[in-house]
């Protein structure tokens, strides 16, 4: 692993890294233990500092194309991204994880998860989420999915879920189509910077006061982490078998498409990591395996199809549903 | 068509709109004879001013995806947007016609193509272009296309190809993959609006004369409508019956995910569009109708991908090749 800038707070920083890395087995041993297949890795260097493990399986008997990466990057902020952020300084450096799973299935939800920590100078902070997009949405799992969230946020605050579900769910918004990603699932910043303002966060009535407590927000994320696979597996394992046939095939390819609109054009941490000497292939690696764009497509009214993209459209409290 | 703003210089905006909807007719018809498919055809209005004509042809025996549409529209500028414009007030109005064909044989080169006319205040220009984006690069396949746009820039300004083609490979470039998107053609703006510098353009000293001439800016641009299909359609005739397979099909579709990076990550058209009202179905025509993403693919060494890649990458002078 790299070396990491001095600090006093270095600790917090490299045992988060060693986290990421501990989970990114944990959570590739599971997938493989579902879907048969394996993945390869990827071990590489930033020229600029850091680097990481990307891990992908592609062509698996589930899962068309998984990636699971963990990088751990330090250098110089730019100043237009140091305006952006808490703490001072112009030194950074970034832990963390991201994966994203697209199941061949069209009966199988697509899930993307993120968890990192982000430091500069004297301030550290967490971040991350993970969220649902369905093809065919069946309530029963998104409410499976929302419902593992919750209880894993309710364990460290009572504020938590109702809050990061509904910035998720601004989140993973497509303004030119009107349009949620999927169902959503929860989505969070800057846990643990301490009680500084930043863009995205509540007003300070609004925060809990275990927020600005880095441990606490570890425990958090590393609560978060474990739970990713509780919320998604399951789901997985009741669709396995369910039919499919071309139909479903063209819908789904169709909705990938939607997918990687929001990931070119409006995912911070796609857009971020192009413009700052990111590791390209593993950035793109959240881009689905194959995709349609067809010219005016909309589902036909009364359809599977068209009562999915109501059910995504309607952002409903699934949790609850 | 939309009713247009009072203004003394409406006769060009006018006379540029009924040419923009010839040229589409124009094109349509020579397409469909290459083809033996039909286009279909949306026309469309715009809530905050204007409108548009949009056809589609999907699913033809040459063009897996075809997609010629003209747009009339008018408004206000936001600030952000009158910013980077020449003229002066918030009223613009933008005329113009896209086009991209998606052939199905990976033998046959994509082509993008732009022709428009905006007004803001008392200034208005011209801009446009049109590049091409070989899977398989056959050396004089890109010199005709190239050939094609000199001749037809040479007969307006000596200095208008080597200018606009230098443009084109700038901007028709990732920078993310260090790759052009193709073996590029010719890209210009501003031609018309006047001295003012703007953004792109050229400092004063290499400027032609010409350039400041509305009239005859609006005669290079009817003259490049004309040469589009003259560059194109000539190329598709040599290779519609080049034998491919599995192999050749699946380079297609990674490098139309690299199409689709370009469009979304870095397009001015479609970015500004879509953050502005525009017709999402009609931006997004020009994403290709199926696409790939595999994780880290690389082109074999040695192999006719791997040397149609280098051949793009090296941007050459295609026209003296």
């Amino acid at each position: 692993m790299p070396e990491t800038p001095s600090n006093a707070n270095t600790n917090l920083d490299d045992r988060a890294a060693e986290f990421f890395l501990d989970l990114q087995d944990r959570i590739t041993v599971a997938l493989e233990k579902a879907d048969g297949g394996r993945f390869r890795e990827d071990a590489w260097t930033r020229p600029t500092g850091g680097g990481g493990r990307t891990r992908a399986l592609e062509g698996g008997a589930l899962f068309e194309k998984a990636g699971v990466a963990v990088s751990d990057v330090h250098g110089k902020l730019r100043p237009e991204m140091a305006a952006a952020l808490p703490g001072e300084g112009e030194d950074f450096r970034a832990n963390g994880l991201s994966l994203i799973f697209h199941p061949k299935s069209p009966r199988i939800p697509t899930v993307h998860a993120n968890v990192r920590h982000i430091r500069r100078g004297s301030r550290s902070w967490f971040g991350g989420g993970t969220d649902l997009t369905p093809y065919y949405v069946v309530p029963e799992d998104a409410a499976h999915f929302h419902q593992t969230l919750r209880t894993c946020c309710r364990r460290t605050d009572a504020t938590f879920y109702p809050r990061f579900k509904r910035w998720c769910d601004e989140y993973f918004f497509l303004p030119h189509r009107g349009e949620p990603r999927g169902v959503g699932g929860v989505f969070f910043d800057y846990l643990g910077a301490g009680a500084e303002q930043t863009a995205g966060q509540p007003a300070p009535a609004a925060r809990s006061p275990r927020e600005d407590d880095p441990e606490a927000m570890f425990a958090f994320v590393r609560d978060v982490g474990a739970a990713i696979l509780d919320a998604y597996l399951p789901i997985v394992e009741r669709r396995r078998n369910d039919a499919w046939g071309e139909r479903e095939r063209r819908w789904q390819l169709i909705r990938r498409g939607r997918y990687v609109e929001f990931n070119l054009l409006y995912d911070r941490g796609t857009v971020f990591g192009l413009r700052t000497d990111g590791r390209v292939e593993s950035i793109l690696m959240s881009l689905p395996p194959e995709v349609r764009w067809e010219y005016g497509h909309v589902p036909e009214p009364g359809s599977p199809e068209a009562a999915s993209l109501e059910a995504i459209v309607a952002r409903r409290d699934w949790a609850d549903y």
